[in-house]
């Protein structure tokens, strides 16, 4: 698995930063199946694919979504390769109910099927959704995601600014809130940074450190290259 | 009612900019009923209480937090005033919930019991508690909050930072999404912003305009002194 804090960083095209990484991950893969569900900004489904279908494009991959399929459960049993696109974390959990593919991608994933996750697609591979930045525009039928690793993601990871007069809680205080009745690590982890799963390996790529939270603890900085497995143990 | 969209604006004590309306909101209460349930930061029921305690005294009000009471649904419909304070909005739905208060809240206020809320507090006035910006730490029975306005709030409703790097979602963008699947109204309230209702007028106080969203439609700047009640209509 890559999993993404963000498909997009600054000054950049949609995906564009990762495509090296992408070319390797998905070697092998012509056709990628894509999970358009979390419509960021409400966008259509067809439209979704679209700017996804034009960033593999240039890597020579197609792209298939998800809802082109009258039986989702076995477009993902058949896919060579998987991308979740970010959007409302929300939303992507309740149609991953919905349309009863959660479990199956669990399945498909621990054989080895690559995945990509980027945003709200890389926070459901925590254990729960619950330490998502988005807004709650529907009511899921459980806040439980996939589990492939063994703690909670906070994707789009943003420092406190110090400078600021804004009262609103910062997203240390809401991790920290979190923590009042979780005991689930979480790992901020900054755009530009992503996770690189293989095996029993979770490794921190990217230039940046990622910020660990652990339940009654003080924050930690983990450097580029550290292994996130301990936290399974 | 008073709904604040913060319950302390930069450089100034907790409450301390509503205190002057507060005097008068509150007006022949002498003790108010503090509801602690939504715990900023995670700090527990009594310390939030004696944050609230010392403010109130300045204005010559005793507060006793709900916690206090054997029965939280006679405490209510006993109450003089009743203050709702901010922290994760998903905490204090679950919590007003499981105390099983949320329809004497709405039978108390609607016969006269003067209401102040803040972030939170203020939240669970609207229709439902899906524009929240609050991480989802624990899960609730439902969305729906007391409807004692016709539409949905945004406190510490913040413009897009156009300098900032950050590729997150924007608070619009977010509100967007809500709108993909939801059409009551939403009003981003701005820190220093409350609105005053009473009978049937919402107005709108403080220095600043108000941001409002309609599904379909682009979002208006509402002025200061502006009633809001044409939202229900």
């Amino acid at each position: 698995m890559i999993i993404a804090s963000t498909s997009t960083i600054h000054g950049s095209g949609y995906l564009e930063y990762l495509l090296p990484t992408l070319e390797i991950h998905f070697k092998g893969c012509d056709e990628i199946l894509f999970i358009p569900y979390a419509r960021p900004g409400g966008i259509s489904h067809d439209d979704y694919t679209t700017t996804v279908r034009s960033a593999f494009a240039k890597i020579n991959k197609t792209v298939k979504g998800l809802h082109e399929f009258a039986n989702p459960m076995e477009a993902i049993q058949n896919a060579k390769g998987i991308f979740t696109g970010g959007g409302n974390t929300f939303l992507l959990v309740t149609q991953l109910y919905q349309n009863k593919v959660m479990e199956v991608l669990v399945k498909v994933v621990e054989n080895g099927t690559p995945y990509l996750g980027s945003s709200a697609g890389s926070n459901i591979t925590g254990l729960t959704m619950q330490t998502t930045n988005d807004m709650p525009i529907i009511y899921p039928p459980s806040f439980k995601t996939l589990g492939l690793i063994p703690f909670n993601l906070n994707p789009h990871y943003l420092d406190a600014d110090l400078q600021s007069k804004h009262m609103g809680e910062t997203r240390e205080t809401r991790i920290k809130e979190f923590h009042a009745f979780n005991d689930s690590p979480v790992l901020g982890l900054r755009e530009g940074s992503w996770l690189e799963v293989s095996g029993s390996t979770i490794l921190l790529k990217g230039n940046l450190s990622a910020r660990l939270f652990n339940q009654n603890k003080a924050p930690e900085e983990l450097a580029p290259e550290t292994d996130l497995a301990f936290l399974g143990k």
